[in-house]
């Protein structure tokens, strides 16, 4: 093919010593976004595939192999579990050892590698809780959808169960403290989905998100079982504390309650921290709202006034 | 590398039995969310491979081999049919006994590998059809975007043209009565462009979706001819039928008929199986509407009053 | 297995050669969505493979290999900036050659590739800058999401920066006329983090969007230096001029400037090319605004007024 550049009469070679040194200078220059000389850190493509490790053993035989039978699924699992042991251990040794590596410069290996350990366990025995959960959250997307012809449908596609199956399992991560890695997931997620759940947001039972595009739920959020979100809402904070310094203050409750059978509707904007909206009540399409709603209330906006011209008459 | 976990002296073999068996155990106490002792069930990233086959068919040298002439296109288009038959054929056939296994356990496998033939010819002589459409949603895109410098780039990069595409071949098979695998495809293209389209929608010639993230696009909707949309607008439902139970219905229009000629603006959103949007209206920005509007006809909102505070006063 | 295809009888043989037929027939009527008989166009994965390697370039030890330090890393960088440079240079050169390619059938390979080489290099001589640039955008990101624990989560996880980061890619070789390749990595961006901004857009220092899902930024936007943004935020076109023959007119300033260190808020709209929002000024969630704003000042949307029924009534 004659359109490929025939590299040995390009200049690049001379050029690239010079640009080498003048891109390591910068290195030097601009410390804040290179991570050099440091030895600690998840890696983003692994921690995702911790997540593909997690699929297969959560939904046997919709992801992963097909042919699982009551029979075999003993050695699919065990063979599953032992690489996700290795792989989830390995990542969370290197968010622990990468979290305290800044204070001192030197760490106490064995102690952090039994910590992970101690960690990944914890995590895996929670599998079948985490399943448990998401039995509820596939039957509540059957339920909320007249779209939805059956829940094989619901797991193998639907976006929603997508973002709440992640969540559970980086929320149960944030849980056990584990740095970075639960938010690598749930970034992961909101690039596959549009769904922005932060892995701090506490998510009780039978949680179904439609479409989804555009959800944002913020770190504080706290939600009851059995609500449902449309495409688009956000569950945010109202402004941000300061200190006297003029930095934002860290880890207050910004983020609204939703307590259980709650249902808000396309668009929606839910804010602060102090913002409850009472069981069983309903959060019409393009409220803005930032106080609280008391139980079984329907609340919708008075709809902006239409205007309509007839384009026929110029 | 030091921060290798050194796995022989990890505790993760003993404790993998007894996992793997709590974990079997959840599987038999939660059955509805595996697929386990079942046979028959389509592939997710084999039916994105048929979408990854169908590309270089309807836009070829885009997509795919760049070297392609008139001369050897004929050669490259046999290879890539003669894959896509054989990789559509199996998922429809898989698709097809999925669909009926629960019924009675045993199927006519002959039965059903000659339907799911003559399904996926069906499919493959609609190609070139589905390039006509194409043809004109390409234009329409062009004529719809000032920021389009050519049909090259909108072919190359463009979401809402990716969108389209994906819809006429899901829905193709959706017509053809074929389960699951139109909306796997949809929510695949969902995942990557932000536009959710779900495949039972019926839309004309000439449509463009300009931007794209959040536009959803219910299954009832009905589209006529030259229809251009912006992002985040929702062609929805109003709220779903139940049954003397309590149960959704299933099936009923419940999504709005937009005639051709009809444009809509950014996160406006129309909802409701009786609604039609007439032909040549144009419905605004942020409009909110659950009722028809005559033909020929501009929407739009009262918009809001703004209240404007000078922030020097403080 | 039994679910496969015993294809040795399927008569997708007898049918493929006339099905090609048919098909290359179509591309012989309809000319315009395929590019046969043309040789040069940039190839959509080679122009992601350019971003990822520059992402390892731009962000040493976060992105790609994890053990750098100040003295291995000139090797590193020197691999990478090897590969970039003749990747990147085919890339140009295939842009260039393909956009005066229809003009005249014939062209001057050699001052093509001259070209495409100056031009890669002047993109690579502007790495540095590009980096001291993203450095701003890190620190407003952290300056401006109280759920960030640390830089290195920004730089790990967060959708907002990746599209920043790549929008400064992309524009730089936009403003070097480099045809097609800046809007294919903005829309892979898009794909990626629900973020739309188009390269011609120029953006000041230490850029801010959070959560992002929805953003659309056009073509003529103007931002000046500490702007931030939240999730759905449109900066669009009011209305396209129109040619005497009903053609758009492209090129003219569309969409709005806004001035340094503003904010606006998740879901506003702000249109137009000669709407100006003025220094410091503070744009609220939801405002629909086409006209200009003075400096300092806060503009937000006198609510639609709520409606609260109690359901437990009926």
């Amino acid at each position: 093919m004659e359109n490929v550049c025939t590299c040995s009469i390009c200049p690049f070679e001379k050029h690239v010593t010079g640009l080498v040194a003048k891109i390591v200078e910068n290195y030097h220059n601009i410390p804040k976004i290179h991570y050099l000389d440091r030895r600690f850190l998840p890696d983003r493509s692994d921690v995702v595939g911790v997540l593909d490790l997690m699929f297969p053993i959560l939904y046997p035989g919709y992801h992963g192999r097909q042919d699982l039978t009551f029979n075999n699924v003993s050695f699919h699992v065990g063979e599953l579990l032992t690489k996700l042991s290795h792989k989830l251990c390995l990542q969370i040794n290197n968010a622990l050892a990468y979290n305290i590596e800044p204070a001192d410069g030197k760490i106490d290996e064995q102690k952090i590698r039994n910590e992970a350990t101690t960690i990944a366990l914890q995590f895996m025995y929670e599998i079948p809780n985490i399943r448990q959960m998401l039995r509820g959250d596939v039957e509540a997307a059957y339920e909320g959808d007249p779209a939805a012809v059956n829940i094989d449908e619901i797991i193998l596609a639907y976006p929603g169960l997508l973002a709440i199956t992640v969540h559970r399992i980086a929320h149960e991560l944030y849980r056990l403290n584990v740095p970075l890695i639960p938010r690598i997931m749930s970034e992961h997620t909101h690039s596959i989905t549009g769904i922005d759940i932060h892995p701090g947001a506490t998510i009780g039972m039978n949680f179904f998100i439609d479409h989804g595009t555009g959800v944002v739920i913020g770190e504080t959020t706290e939600i009851g079982d059995n609500v449902k979100l449309y495409q688009g809402v956000t569950l945010g904070a109202v402004s941000f504390p300061h200190d006297e310094r003029g930095k934002i203050i860290r880890g207050e409750k910004r983020h609204p309650t939703l307590e259980s059978d709650v249902t808000v509707y396309a668009n929606a904007t839910i804010l602060g921290g102090e913002t409850v909206i009472g069981k069983g009540s309903v959060v019409g399409a393009n409220v803005f709202i930032a106080s609280s709603v008391p139980p079984a209330c329907t609340v919708s906006i008075k709809a902006p006034e239409l205007k309509f011209k007839n384009r026929r008459a110029k």
